[in-house]
């Protein structure tokens, strides 16, 4: 295979949004939609992938540094223009090119693969589009071809007359091209139409008015070219994610009592009998064991549960917390940079940041490891088999040893040894029929309160 | 225009929905059924609002009261008896009455408008009938008129012949009639029928056989119309309620991840570039201004998040609740009639109740505020900067000055000044070994029992 | 009625579900799917229930033991070799055979009557088929019957002719047949097939060619002869169940306002204006009466909820919790084994494990019950009109009294009498400007982090 590059446009303003974030920039499953689209572009190796920006382009820039090259559309005067930009960034390069879009996040690599393939068939074609047959043609512009792909012309709805709207072939916008061929023909496109816009299909009709072979490649599944160009859309988008990722979790064993209620990250992984309850979120970076159980109103995002681990009602797992085999997080837990030995529990009301808990430890209702002083994290290691109490505050830098003990309701501010018991109590005090007076006192304001 | 009085009916029992609660009051985005019409039936400025209440009456007297007039049917002896109720109520007032259903809550101001209008059209009509085309017409009453909605006969499904079933324009029940013409032609209604009842499409017919135009406008939207007479009834209601509040929310510039995992109240106002995350729950009075971030699992209410601010997951904000720009609520945490400065934070397992936290203060995980004696509320103020360590306790009313900090797991009853330092420690109590011998202890305490 | 026995074949691997646990053990609804099958038998009183067992037999051993006889199918030679393993543990037994499959958990009991019944009908049929008339009868088995149900022939879809595929009425593999008839025409079945196996259907064809009547039972309702093979299908039946049991929810008098986000567990019990916000789950156990409002986001199981009781949001109900009349669990509240009495409230961020709690007592928040030592539980209680401060202890065993007054922030290890209060304070140190001088320190500090 000859060497390639990658065009993606994202130039576009992207007004039907209405955000100050640039559409491509928007995430689906926790990615940019841009990220999407690299991640596919990647997996061919291309040689150079060159983003062609116009408005906010500051953020494309900033997101894609040191991943991509950007150049600049300014004025906007159209798609033929925009890919024109990134000749001058591929300089001699004279691979092929792939124009893809920054709002069609969803192409396959091996789509992609199949638009080069094509490209470099016997017949040489100057040119190869991405069809695609929507259930409803609509106004997509339509892609004239025979039954093998050879294309005959390109033409834009309003132009196409009733034979040629019959036809359910539609062009997605993507194409491929040598590179000389592409700005060979480029150069030649003009502007004389209504908008006044230099578009790159015309390169088709052109190489074909000189007798070039051009070709049609037809997509089987016509959501992956697929624009995004409002919230709605996006929304659609990453409900179509959704609802793939999930078949596919149970497809690979896992449980899902109710996929439509839970929502993945494009990273996911998931082992086996894994079991997932109704209602959970997962941020990026989560790492699933065979075995775990993860129950309902769990967020995740960053973490790493290992086998047999459990996990919720209402676990909130940020980044950096470790679940290791068999231990388990209970309700209005939280866990961050944080690891759970196996077998070791924290069932309640708990926040564990910058912590260790060794195998077999269990952490009581209510405690709160007091990592923060407004300026530093510090950490807490606490020991195997070691027992803290209810409503504990391990006031870090603090080590609990193996063993030890820490009272309930306890403040501890000083490591613990092993075997150790560490008790912080305030004075007791007891006032006999207290309780009975300060009853009675506000029983009469409150009366008091309500004639008044 | 002339005046016009809305009366509407809502005697009827609703034994379907199997309640205690008149079906009326039921609620859909958290306001009742009758509120939502009745806020419809406002923006027109009626001089008059007449609801004719039976079963339940004194429910809907008290919902009602100092916000419309009402009138008791009893016994119920069909809708027109009921429309007649209002005539003593109404008095001599002589202008255009519209009668609408407690039970059909979703009509558009517009659609009454039109109604209102068309009576007032120059042909004069003695009643306007809203008709609707459902998409299966059942056995829904049919208006017979020709294109232009000149009505010929109002039938019965039941009494009616092969060609007027045929006829798919429906009668909502929603009329409009100006009330000289109606208190007239309801005296002429009869209840020779198998119910023995007084039916109000009969003065249709009876003003047709004066030789009285009758006009029927038709809804383009039947949903609208849709009548709720049971719970499954309600959800649904509800669920369209829902759909059409999201598309408007993301059409406005909001992202909203799982869309059908996000419920709405009656009021929500949401600025640009919102983003809530899947499972997020708006309860009545929320204000979310530009930039605002709410993430998965949060339940909010009665509560202002302003620009910028990062609620969730797992925020809990009741009535009151104010996070001001910048600001942040983790999970786990409860406010509640408290502010939370610009650039604040509380970002775990905390309650904020009757509190205010200045700009840029940091409240530590496992906060509380101890603002009920079982009595009465108190206030805690908080100054900006502050630093409240983990598990505290701030017991109200009690201040902590700017700058101050309050040691972690401490119980605070008295002032914090500004710039000190406030730690309320117990006696800390080591006891070396004494975790080892209760271990000892109790395993062989636990080994005696399985045996026993 | 004559006895029936009931053949549950279960020795199928399941690999399409790619787990360690056996196929008839995965949960829907919080029950196993042979549970849900075996309960429907059991509405029908068996004399006899067999379970076939093969592949992971242990498990299912395990989980009927006391409740079915097993019987072991190896190696696994088809469904008519299965059913013969039963022949033995049944022994003499005579009466009528019910074939049933574990992975066909939705069968009603009233489908099993109708096929009992028809057996038992005067022409005594030698079997009886159920069938199924799927909207895509794809590669079903086809059962050949007349308008009345009596079978000429039962045939494979690759064997069927064209006439034979065109036929609607589907083989859903549940049979019925005397003992008598059973065990002598399975001794007849051959394994001449691709496959050498010895297949069921075939007993139909041989006692049809023996001039016995075979008859047919048609189910209303294809839905509940569906095998579950996979994950998803698994999801599938789950969301049917739970669709199912929303709208009967409904029609009894609860008010779901967003039935598609609420998960019920096959045995939850709600009483009449039961009112359930969007995002609940039920675990198995849990019982509502009437007039309880569950708030979203709450998570129960094995509770129980009396009159006018109200939980949530985020409330965590867990075995044994007990809310009496009109009492009140709020956000991030955990309860196990605890009762709430009449009108008490725990509002926020508490744990009740192992308690009572008497009537009207108020429980502040951030209290916690240290109810566990890591060996046993220990009992907590609180008397009628208690108040709890916040962030309180509560050391188990330990009593507080009636109207009795814990303060805030105290770690509670003795009892507390009635109207008495309990203070547990530490020492209140201030330190003036300590504060403003740890800032300094801690600024400097961190600047000189950042420039090193």
């Amino acid at each position: 295979m000859t060497d390639f590059a990658a065009i993606i446009l994202a130039a576009g303003k992207g007004t039907r949004m209405k955000s100050d974030l640039h559409k491509v920039l928007h995430p689906i499953a926790g990615r940019a939609m841009l990220d999407h689209l690299m991640a596919s572009v990647d997996e061919l190796a291309p040689a150079h992938k060159v983003v062609v920006v116009g408005a906010g382009r500051e953020q494309i820039e900033a997101a894609v540094e040191g991943r991509a090259q950007t150049c600049l559309q300014e004025p906007q005067l159209g798609t033929g223009h925009a890919v024109q930009q990134a000749q001058s960034p591929l300089g001699s390069f004279d691979g092929d090119v792939l124009i893809l879009y920054g709002d069609v996040p969803f192409v396959r690599a091996a789509t992609m693969q199949a638009m080069l393939d094509r490209l470099n068939a016997e017949d040489a074609p100057a040119a190869v589009v991405l069809g695609f047959e929507p259930e409803d043609a609509l106004q997509y512009g339509r892609v004239i071809a025979d039954g093998d792909g050879a294309i005959s012309k390109m033409v834009e709805f309003k132009d196409a007359s009733e034979e040629e709207r019959a036809c359910r072939l539609c062009n997605s916008g993507l194409m491929a091209a040598r590179a000389k061929d592409l700005w060979a023909l480029l150069d030649r496109v003009g502007n004389d139409n209504a908008q006044g816009e230099y578009y790159l299909p015309d390169i088709v009709n052109i190489a074909i008015q000189d007798g070039r072979v051009c070709a049609a490649v037809t997509t089987d599944d016509p959501n992956e070219v697929a624009g995004i160009n409002s919230r709605a859309e996006l929304a659609q988008a990453e409900a179509q994610w959704q609802a793939f990722r999930r078949e596919e979790a149970m497809a690979e064993g896992a449980t899902l009592r109710a996929p439509e209620t839970v929502f993945f990250s494009f990273d996911t992984k998931l082992g086996r009998d894994v079991t997932i309850d109704p209602h959970v979120v997962f941020g990026p970076g989560v790492t699933v064991d065979d075995g775990v159980h993860i129950k309902s109103f769990s967020h995740l995002e960053g973490a790493t549960l290992h086998k047999g681990a459990q996990a919720g009602p209402y676990a909130r797992l940020r980044p950096g917390a470790v679940m290791k085999e068999g231990s388990f997080v209970g309700n209005f837990v939280e866990m961050k940079n944080a690891t759970l030995g196996p077998g070791a529990k924290a069932s309640h009301l708990t926040y564990l940041g910058d912590a260790t808990v060794g195998a077999g430890a269990n952490i009581g209702a209510g405690t709160i490891t007091c990592n923060y002083d407004g300026y530093f994290k510090y950490k807490t290691e606490i020991g195997e088999r070691a027992f803290i109490g209810s409503n504990s505050s391990l006031i870090a830098p603090v080590k609990i040893g193996k063993d030890a003990i820490v009272a309930a309701g306890s403040a501890v501010s000083r490591d613990v040894g092993d075997g150790d018991l560490r008790m912080v109590r305030g004075e007791q005090i007891v006032k006999p029929g207290w309780a009975d007076r300060f009853h009675d006192t506000m029983k009469r304001k409150k009366a008091a309160e309500k004639k008044g």
